[in-house]
């Protein structure tokens, strides 16, 4: 299939604003969406002018493009952070754009606190939360806050990252590229999502003690595992791989199962014992496979970084209080704004008011295609996070329109294996006013609750704005370049 | 829910032979399903008519109905067709009603030729076809063939059942019933699909040998596997449960895999290369539940049998010769008529010249509302069977015509959760000519070719007119009876 092939063109039709147009359109069986039409926010016609008219953009985008679906993912091994990244005793990585600890929302505050706990730099909440926040901890230096993004991985909700906890590697086989992020805990009361309670502290030392080496065992003895392949086979089986992993997870199980029942290099097998509580954990956690998914889309969008001219969005993240992207044209700067609150279901005994805003590296997902972008896949979302299956196959539709490609390689049975929009432009962005629609799981806002729901937002429009600004700087930079 | 909820109001337009209805429909965007019309075919009217006015039609369908939807079905034992029926060397069960080997497709004459070689009856293909068909086997009797259903089970495709099988045995946790399958072998060259050869011999010797005892103490050490729940959530994951079973597979392996791992009763656990190659075995084969989803479905479609004046299908079934269905009013007494040949796509090498007529007992499936009456659930089926997405969806709409009720816990995401089409009238069948739409696998047409492809069928309307005339007869005697 070859490029031009690739990038679709406009596949129904979008009316913004002409109302009659649409009802006509509608009466006459045209699939219709209308988009909440708005124009192009004051002070960005002239960006999107100067973008519009890089004469490098359809040549780099196409680039970047190509790039981001010829990625593979192939997870090839599980260590931990200490090892594999040489992170330090107060060392900590987080979701989403740098963010200190006096901005910091409840959730992650909480997903520091128990870190600090579980390294122990702390032996209590109240003092895990003084050396966090005041850098008093006596005879020792304060924390050292950094994005995962900036160490080449991605966290799940607060994302928090120190040297202990045990880390899945995932690599492209073509371009020898890897990425990473932590091991899925489960739900409710975890780390994640701020919760720090004692049995959060124990799950984690169980899983850096048992199951990290346990998988690093199965999979050094299994060999590279195909994650992108079973991301194809999970949106035939409604997963979107963002808030449905289910079919995702057993098929990884299934993947590692004999080289975990046959254990380590003599082929005695794993304690029977900690290897059932270990496929207990694993397949009772229908979520563990999106610890997969994210390093995947991390190498898938990260193929299309530093393309200079690429108005393509190469990461969207969040750290609960803000949203931040890159794109491939401006590097690893962060364009960022105060994140948007979900809306969503919740689980018993929470509501809108105990929400903390979007939080989490999982937006990766949808900046690579899938996740919100791929909801027509996953019409049983909707008990999750509300709405229908006609609407999950909507907002896939709408996708469509802010990305410069489909993907081959995940396509959705339900639009007669169409492959998802893939490469958000932020032009298109901008110009029709349609946002990425990212599913996400809630947390507490305050520190210790955990999971309260899960739901769908989308990013600040002002991101977008005020990346297109930074890509038109640079494409008048790059013509008075070309004009000396 | 109650059952006047669950009996389902027509819910999209059908239309039959009035085109030009059907067109200004089409226009103002009505859902349409055009039927071929066609008349009740000749001699029916009188049937139909008597059948309509029985007295008690109404609430013995309720009741039929009522059953089938509250039939559970729980995994509770894995052991041979020797022990669990009491099958004796020389007895043989197939799919289908009643056929003799004079009769019987190249298909089921491959399936018990393979049967009577694992079983020592015969040490060639030749001498067991011999004395399959000749009955001259020295110094013996000849075999004794009786349908699976005769004794409580199904099988799929030949559905050949020798006393050294294994079979799982499901059971109805509210009525204690039970019903039983023969475990998957996996796709290509198999028994069920007529094969015979040295690998499918060897194959059903570790399957009875290893996989077979070692299933059983995983069960029994793992209490009953609720087959029902897992049917639930495959429908929520693409499957259908006839001719896409993957994660239905998967879950059915997540519940065993503790079990599995922990093995007999000390806890010491399966030998790990025997265990390793069981998991490698059942989690490579994407159809292993589909054993377990027909007896579930045998164990619904059965609760709703022997109620007289109900007009419910209870049994479809094909012996690869004469396709078969029983009704809820008419007890064991089969409905024959010759089974048509499905159409679809086929394995490289073979077309539909190689296909024999349909065969196999897994049309229990849609007996009891999943398979080809799910599909809207499985869009990706498509890729097997042929058509597309929208086309699934519609198979699914136009089978709530001649359906019922809609099962509560069989539910289509797609069609915001509505409930699968459930428990075939033979009346609406009649009626309206719509037959049920069934999913299923190819076999080669000769002995010992395999599965050839994967396709869809319908029943001859000859079985379900034969059903109406025994019905309306019932009918009339029961008003006689009334009368005197």
């Amino acid at each position: 299939m070859s490029l031009s092939e690739l990038l679709s063109p406009v596949s129904h039709v979008v009316t913004a604003g002409v109302a009659a147009f649409a009802d006509d359109l509608g009466a006459q069986g045209v699939p219709v969406t209308r988009v909440d039409w708005r124009p192009p926010p004051a002070g960005t016609e002239a960006d999107l002018a100067d973008v519009a008219l890089d004469a490098r953009r359809d040549e780099a985008n196409a680039v970047a493009v190509r790039r981001m679906l010829a990625a593979g993912a192939e997870l090839v091994d599980v260590r931990p952070a200490r090892e594999m990244l040489g992170l330090e005793p107060g060392q900590f990585l987080h979701a989403g754009p740098p963010i200190a600890w006096e901005r910091a929302s409840g959730p992650m505050r909480g997903a520091l606190i128990g870190a600090a706990l579980f390294e122990g730099l702390a032996d209590s909440p109240e003092r895990a939360e003084s050396w966090l926040g005041k850098h008093d901890h006596s005879g020792g230096t304060g924390p050292d806050l950094a994005p995962c993004h900036s160490r080449g991985g991605v966290g799940p909700m607060a994302g928090v990252v120190s040297p202990s906890m045990w880390l899945f590697e995932v690599r492209d086989p073509g371009s020898g590229r890897t990425a990473w992020c932590s091991l899925n805990e489960g739900l409710g009361k975890v780390l994640r999502y701020g919760a720090f309670g004692p049995e959060v502290i124990t799950r984690l030392r169980w899983m850096a003690d048992v199951l990290g080496p346990m998988l690093q065992r199965a999979v050094r003895r299994a060999g590279p595992v195909d994650v992108k392949a079973i991301i194809a086979q999970m949106l035939h089986m409604g997963d979107e791989g963002h808030n449905r992993n289910r079919a995702g997870t057993l098929m990884l199980l299934r993947e590692l199962l004999p080289a975990l029942i046959e254990g380590g290099g003599d082929g005695d097998g794993e304690d029977p014992k900690a290897l059932a509580d270990a496929v207990r954990f694993v397949s009772g956690n229908d979520h563990f496979f999106l610890n997969l998914v994210m390093p995947a889309c991390k190498l898938a969008a990260g193929a299309a970084a530093g393309v200079p001219g690429s108005t393509v969005v190469t990461v969207m993240a969040r750290n609960g209080t803000d949203f931040g992207i890159q794109t491939a044209g401006t590097g690893d700067r962060w364009f960022t704004a105060p994140a948007h609150t979900p809306e969503g279901l919740f689980l018993a005994g929470y509501g809108p008011e105990d929400a903390n805003p979007d939080i989490g590296d999982s937006a990766i997902t949808e900046t690579a295609g899938v996740g919100g972008f791929a909801m027509a896949a996953a019409p049983a979302i909707a008990r999750l996070v509300g709405g229908t299956a006609a609407g999950a196959v909507a907002t896939t539709g709408l996708m469509y329109e802010i990305a410069l490609a489909e993907n081959p390689a995940f396509t959705v049975p339900a639009l007669d294996f169409r492959g998802t929009p893939t490469g958000i432009d932020v032009t298109r962005v901008v110009r029709t006013g349609v946002l990425p629609q990212i599913n996400t799981g809630m947390a507490g806002r305050v520190a210790g609750t955990g999971q309260v729901g899960a739901g769908l937002v989308t990013p600040p429009a002002e991101c977008f704005t005020q990346a297109l600004a930074a890509l038109a700087e640079l494409a008048r930079a790059d013509e008075a370049n070309e004009a000396n």
